[in-house]
C-alpha cells in the first residue's frame, strides 16, 4: 500500500491561506490516525495564467495524473475578469479537470450548523434548527459538454447554439450514487428535471424511475426545476438528497449554499468511479479579503475531510475532523464572516489551530 | 375603433373563481373609465382535455385568434398528473399559445407589498420595506423551442438531446424591452447568463452589450445564473430588472415570486410586438383549495390590470386597479393565504368586491 498522493492546488485569492489551514488539520489527522499523505503543490487559476499562460498548465495536469486526489482551493479574481468569459480561471481550470478525470459525481452538502442558524437569509421559523440538503449533481455531461455547440449565420439570423444531451449510462450512474447516498441519510431522493419541456429531461425522469426500482427502501419524487427553486425557500426541510443534471445542479446547489448563510463552511467533492476526486470549497476566491488572514478556512478543511472519506477510505479521520469543526463552532471560535460580534472574531490561522487541536 | 375583444380562459382549479373576480373588477373599471371590452370564455387545460381531448382545443385557439388579448387563469391538477409530462395541461396549453402568438416577452413582477413583508420567507432585515424585481424573460426561443431535439441510440448509449439556440434578433428584441422598461423604473438591468460555459450565452452577453449602447442612461451588469440565485437571497434590493433567456427566466422568476411570500398576488404578461398579450397569475391552479371560495383573486385581478396597460393602452384604468388592490390590502381585507389571523380572512368574492368598489 503505497503512500497516497494529493495534488494541492491552492489557486487565487484566499485559496493559499485557507489551504494552509486544511493542510495543518490533515497533519493533525495523520498524527492521530497514523496514516501518511504525500502532498505536492501545483499552480492553478489566475496565478497560473500569470506564470504559465494557462489556468491549468501541463505541469499541474501531470501532477494531478500522478495523484490519488486533488485538494483544490479557489480560483479567479478581478485581475482576470476582463478575459473572455470562457477563458476565465474558474472555467478554464475546472471544466478540463472534471472531464479529464471523469468526475461525474458532484456532492454539495448544504447544512446549517445549529449555532449559526441565524446567518441564514431565511426566516428563523423556516430554518428551524437547521436543514441538511445534499445536492448530487451530474458534472460531466448535459449542456455543459454536449456537442455540437457553435455559432453560425449572419445579420439578424446570426445565432449560437449548445446541445443538452444525456445518455442512459450517464443518468444511471449518477442516479445510483444519489440512491446509495440517500440510504446513509434520510432515504429521500428528489430528482430535479424539466420533463414538461425538455426531451432530455423526459428521458432523465424515465431512467431515474428505472434505477429507483433497485432501491425500494428509498423514497423518490420528481420535481420541476422551477418548482424546486420555490419549494427550497418555502420549506428546505422537505428535502434530503437532490438529484440534478449538470446545469440545474449548478443553480440549485448554489441556491442551497446561500440558504445556509455560511458559504465559508461548505465543502464539495467531485468523484469518478475509482475513488479519485477533486475537493473544493463551495465559495469563491473572495479577492476582497485575500491576504488579510481573516478568511474562513472551514470549507477547505471540510473539503479535506471529504477527501479522506471518499478517496482514501479514512472514515474515522473524516468524522474526527467534522466533529472538531462542530466543536470549534460550538465553542464560539468564529471567523468574521460568521461571528455575531466582529470584535470577537478570530483569524484564519487561529481557526485552523482551533480545529487541528480538536481532531 | 371597434370594441376590444378578450379571450377569457379560466382553466382548472381556482381559475374560474379568481377569474370571476377579475371580470368583476374589469367591469368596475369599464364603468369608471368609459371603455368596453367584449369578453368571451373558452375552455383550456385539464377541463378542455376532459371535454375535447385537448388542452388547447381548436375552438379556443380560434377564439384567441379573433381576440386582442388573452386573460388566462390557471391549468392543471392531480387529475391530469398521470399524463406524460409533455402532455400535461400547463405545458400543452401554454407553449403552443406562446409560439402561435409570438409572445416573446414575458414580464413577471415580484413585488413585496409593504404590509405583507412578513410573509416573505426571507429574514425581515433582508426584505426591509419590500423589494421590487421585474423579471423580463425571453419566452419563445432558447432551449424550450430549439431544434433538433429527440432520442436516439440503444442500450447504455441510448440518449436524448435538446438544442439551446438564440438568434441575434431574438436577443435584441427582448433586450430592448428590458432596457425600455428599466427606463420607467430604477434604470438598472442585470442580464443573466452562463457565458463561462455556454456558447449561446457568450453570444447573449455580446448582443446585450451591443443593445445597451442605445441606452446609456440605463446601468447594465452581467451575472451568472448560479451567482444570481445566490445574490437574490443575499440582497434582493440590488436588483431592478432581470433580463433572462427562457430557461433561466423560468427558474429565477419563480425564485423571485416565492421570495415575496405572496404568490397569490403576482401577475404576469406575455407580449408580442403588436400589443397582443396573454395575462396570467404567477401561481398555479391550487387544486387543494379549488371550489372553496377562499382563493386569492389578486394575482388574476392584477393580470387584468396588466392587460389594460399593455394590450389596450388604458394606463389610468390599470393604475386605478393597482391602487385599489394596494388600498384593499392596506385596509386589511385579506384572503386566507395572506391574512395573519385566518379567522379574520375574507373569501374570494369579498376580496374581489373590495377591490372593485375601490377602483
Ligand atoms: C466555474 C463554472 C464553470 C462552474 C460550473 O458552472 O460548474 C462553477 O459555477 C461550479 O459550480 O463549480
Ligand atoms: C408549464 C411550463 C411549460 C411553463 C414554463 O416552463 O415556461 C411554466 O413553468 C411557466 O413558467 O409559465
Amino acid at each position: 500500500d503505497r503512500e497516497k498522493r494529493v495534488a494541492v492546488l491552492a489557486g487565487d485569492g484566499i485559496g493559499p491561506e485557507v489551504m494552509a489551514e486544511a493542510l495543518k488539520v490533515l497533519q493533525a489527522a495523520e498524527a492521530v490516525f497514523g496514516f501518511r499523505l504525500q502532498c505536492e503543490q501545483g499552480d492553478v487559476g489566475g496565478c497560473a495564467i500569470d506564470r504559465h499562460g494557462h489556468a491549468l498548465p501541463a505541469g499541474t495536469l501531470s501532477l494531478c495524473e500522478a495523484s490519488d486526489a486533488i485538494l483544490f482551493g479557489s480560483v479567479g479574481g478581478p485581475k482576470w475578469e476582463s478575459l473572455p468569459p470562457e477563458q476565465q480561471p474558474e472555467r478554464a481550470a475546472l471544466l478540463p479537470l472534471r472531464k479529464r478525470f471523469d468526475l461525474f459525481c458532484n456532492l454539495r452538502p448544504s447544512r446549517v450548523f445549529p449555532p449559526l442558524a441565524g446567518a441564514s437569509p431565511l426566516r428563523s421559523d423556516i430554518v428551524g434548527d437547521g436543514f441538511d440538503i445534499l445536492c448530487v449533481r451530474e458534472l460531466t455531461s448535459g449542456i455543459y459538454f454536449g456537442r455540437p455547440k457553435g455559432r453560425e449565420g449572419e445579420g439578424a439570423d446570426e445565432r449560437a447554439f449548445d446541445t443538452m444531451c444525456y445518455r442512459r449510462k450517464e443518468i444511471e450512474r449518477i442516479a445510483r450514487k444519489a440512491f446509495e447516498i440517500a440510504r446513509l441519510r434520510k432515504k429521500r431522493v428528489t430528482s430535479i428535471d424539466k420533463a414538461n419541456v425538455l426531451t432530455t429531461m423526459v428521458f432523465w425522469r424515465q431512467v431515474v424511475n428505472e434505477v429507483s426500482r433497485d432501491y425500494p427502501d428509498v423514497q423518490l419524487n420528481h420535481m420541476y426545476i422551477d418548482n424546486a427553486s420555490m419549494q427550497l425557500l418555502r420549506d428546505p426541510h422537505q428535502f434530503d438528497v437532490l438529484l440534478c443534471g449538470n446545469m440545474f445542479g449548478d443553480i440549485l446547489s448554489d441556491q442551497c449554499a446561500m440558504m445556509t448563510g455560511s458559504m465559508g463552511l461548505l465543502a464539495s467533492a467531485s468523484l469518478n468511479e475509482t475513488n479519485f476526486g477533486l475537493y473544493e470549497p463551495a465559495g469563491g476566491s473572495a479577492p476582497d479579503i485575500a491576504g488579510k488572514g481573516i478568511a474562513n478556512p472551514i470549507a477547505q478543511i471540510l473539503s479535506a475531510a471529504m477527501m479522506l472519506r471518499h478517496s482514501f477510505g479514512h472514515e474515522a479521520a473524516a468524522r474526527a475532523i467534522e466533529r472538531a469543526v462542530e466543536e470549534t463552532i460550538a465553542a464560539g471560535v468564529l471567523t468574521r464572516d460568521i461571528a455575531r460580534d466582529p470584535a470577537q472574531a478570530v483569524g484564519t490561522a487561529q481557526m485552523g489551530d482551533a480545529v487541528a487541536s480538536r481532531v
